[in-house]
């Protein structure tokens, strides 16, 4: 006798923005726990702009989802029913076991988080894989630098929004861009960045040169486009980028930086990386990361969609420049 | 009583391609070498594309050519005159002090060579500022190792010949490109690459393929343009691009590699670098270089035109992408 559980389905490929059509619901029973295995109901589920590149056919650094399985990501959630000593009932679990309400797996493929003194849902964004995607970027690709000065596109974003606040911990000067009105409060209010954007407002360039006459040193990367065009201007000699995202390439390639050769004459270094790369990086991330968190020093926020219906909308509106969400968007499915 | 001498001066700043009017021929008197001095008289003269940037106006990695000067480069001469106990008359140097034919210098800013057994020629390309350019992007930049395939763009020109020849020495695989069938002869007959091609011809994503169809490991990127987008869609996951020059790009810029985004999926490393970062190395270079170049394993081979006046005329063909050189283009002045 098993237990009733939803998911999300890959239904069919997308041709540029996904749509509604591509995902399916389906409700399947997942079955009785056996030997070293548990049953885990989730709570909370993730929703990152890589999933859309996981959605086309064919060889990527992360093979494609499978046309009528599950999507994947991250998810914290509870055990309910356990046949593991070392994870007893209650006991709060991160996984990448894809988008449904509740699973079984064996012991070995989770993550035991501690939810003590922060929120579950943190370990989904500022704690989880989008804080170590920011850290990594910053740090063991870029090599930024106490007093250097950084550029955050995308700042309002899961990542991005790491990436300010951990910057800004390192003794960093930060601009950041964004879209909304809203997203910019934000960046200037909360996370209290140093200079803040809007990419559609104005050239990119010109705010880059009056937040940072003398230049920028590092420049972190989650769009590509003209951004990362601008930030190729105005990087300093032996600057560097950490090429982290390409939102705005995802769904339809677009023009290339047409001045890359200053990277010549100014030495810069542009370095692509994934987080999956690194996951073993995550404890020495988390030791810095949560004591910030528990002072106060980083703040962890969230946009909430609720119920599992809801996760496909969401990525879409993820995916669409312009609109989406502050902070981490993940999707509430139980308490 | 001083010794005449003429030098090509910048009569102007080119816009785009430069022209002939862009440069004038000066007749002066070099002064008697006073204490610690010494008078060269030039035999061999080098002619680089990055010449091409220093006439333009405004800030570079190198300080722009003035209006009214020589114009500099590498030359190799021989010394007429000393009041320098270190560099007797009949010394051969090496300096970075114009496109002249004699000069006076202190002895401390010219660079004793040894041409006992390699043509003083071989100073300005294999064994000078070209072959340590190659082996700097190749093996401190690109971190080539053995066993891996490379490709270089621009194989037969000064640069890029050194580098096919420097990889092939280190067990790599070599494919190359050029622009004329002259060229790609001269690649394949006496670099020995394992694959050459014609940019010209077709697409050069396809000649990658068939070259390389488990993909390159490291792009040694001399021209930008279309060739880089091809080879970001070439590298294998972690692969190296040593960005060292942009013919296409030097006289009007270009569309940019519309496929930076691969680079995040394939964790590549791109970076910019400039030669005299690394004038330093050059000792450790000529170690390697120069008993390759003895025992025949290196080739040198320059592109001769005669005379001062003859100059201009080859750094306006150098720029043309498509006429040219093969190997280093030299101006020969003297015996």
């Amino acid at each position: 006798m098993g237990t009733e559980s939803r998911e999300v389905r890959l239904a069919s490929r997308p041709q540029g923005a996904p749509r509604a059509e591509n995902f399916e619901l389906v409700t399947v029973e997942a079955p009785e726990p056996g030997p070293d295995e548990v049953l885990v109901r989730n709570l909370w589920m993730s929703v990152d702009p890589y999933m859309r590149g996981r959605m086309n056919e064919g060889r990527s650094y992360v093979p494609p989802f499978e046309i009528g399985k599950a999507l994947e990501g991250s998810a914290v959630g509870r055990v309910e029913a356990s046949r593991a000593a070392a994870l007893p009932v209650g006991t709060y679990v991160m996984s990448f076991l894809g988008w449904r309400e509740a699973f079984v797996a064996p012991a070995s493929r989770l993550q035991v988080v501690d939810v003590s003194e922060v929120p579950a849902a943190a370990y989904l964004g500022v704690l989880g894989i989008p804080g170590l995607t920011a850290w990594l970027g910053l740090f063991k690709i870029a090599g930024l630098k106490a007093g250097e000065t950084v550029f955050v596109s995308g700042g309002a974003g899961a990542v991005g929004s790491v990436a300010c606040q951990l910057a800004r911990l390192h003794g960093c000067r930060v601009v950041a861009s964004a879209s909304s009105a809203e997203k910019l409060e934000y960046l200037r209010d909360e996370l209290k960045v140093d200079y803040a954007f809007s990419y559609l407002d104005g050239e990119p360039l010109e705010h880059l040169k009056k937040a940072a006459p003398a230049g920028i040193h590092v420049y972190f990367d989650n769009t590509g486009g003209p951004q990362l065009e601008a930030a190729l201007y105005a990087l300093r000699d032996f600057g560097r980028v950490a090429l982290c995202g390409g939102i705005s390439n995802y769904n339809t390639p677009g023009p290339g930086p047409r001045n890359l050769t200053v990277a010549i004459g100014k030495r810069l270094r542009l370095e692509g990386f994934i987080v999956s790369d690194h996951l073993k990086e995550l404890p020495a991330f988390l030791a810095e990361a949560v004591p910030a968190l528990k002072a106060g020093k980083l703040v962890s926020r969230v946009t909430v969609v609720e119920g599992l219906d809801a996760a496909p909308g969401a990525l879409m509106d993820l995916l669409h420049t312009g609109a989406g969400n502050i902070g981490k968007m993940v999707v509430k499915l139980g308490e």
